[in-house]
């Protein structure tokens, strides 16, 4: 049977114990946590120059009177991109509606370009 | 006055020309395109990546009773991701929906992984 002493040191142990883990475990969410940061400052350049490029697309097809969108382009895009998607152990589904909310903005900005006064 | 074969010549000529422009600005088209296909390959390998580490922060969430949402550190990264967009010339509006569209994706697998048997 332990002393009073013993017990309160075993207690203390254990206190200190479970400290580490938690702390491991808090640096390891922020580990996670700075490679997410990392990842979305790349995703946010990255839709900065798809933007670029497709109101360059807007403008191009304002000035030779082409829609705004294209059914058979955003077809063969999603079929590339779910293809994509599965070999890189993304949700189809989600690779499918993550081009439906670009190419909405997409046309969103192609219209207002057609609309602008020329 | 031209003759009926120099009115002609030059009927093709003006053809020709138009043909040359429409192929030039469609090869334009096909160059931003081929941009576009880029650079979603891109996004689709980053998002594959994000989703990765986002499941993992479920799993550990789970483990430690964490709630799969986090208010303030979704207010900091949307902060974050505003000021990148803005100094990237991406509309800050449309990067605060594309996190949010993210976030929601993973609080759905967090809420699944926290539903698994243990």
């Amino acid at each position: 049977m332990l002393t009073k002493e013993g017990s309160w040191i075993n207690e203390c142990q254990t206190l200190l114990q479970r400290l580490e883990i938690q702390g491991m475990s808090d640096n390891q969410l922020s580990q996670f946590r700075q490679s997410i940061d990392n990842i979305d400052a790349a995703l946010i350049h990255m839709l900065a120059e798809r933007f670029r490029i497709t109101k360059a697309v807007g403008r191009y097809k304002a000035e030779v009177g082409m829609a705004p969108a294209d059914p058979d382009r955003e077809q063969e895009q999603i079929k590339r991109l779910r293809k994509l998607a599965e070999e890189a152990g993304l949700d189809p589904e989600f690779s499918e509606k993550f081009l439906r909310f670009v190419i909405d903005e997409v046309i969103h900005h192609h219209e207002r370009i057609a609309e602008e006064p020329r």
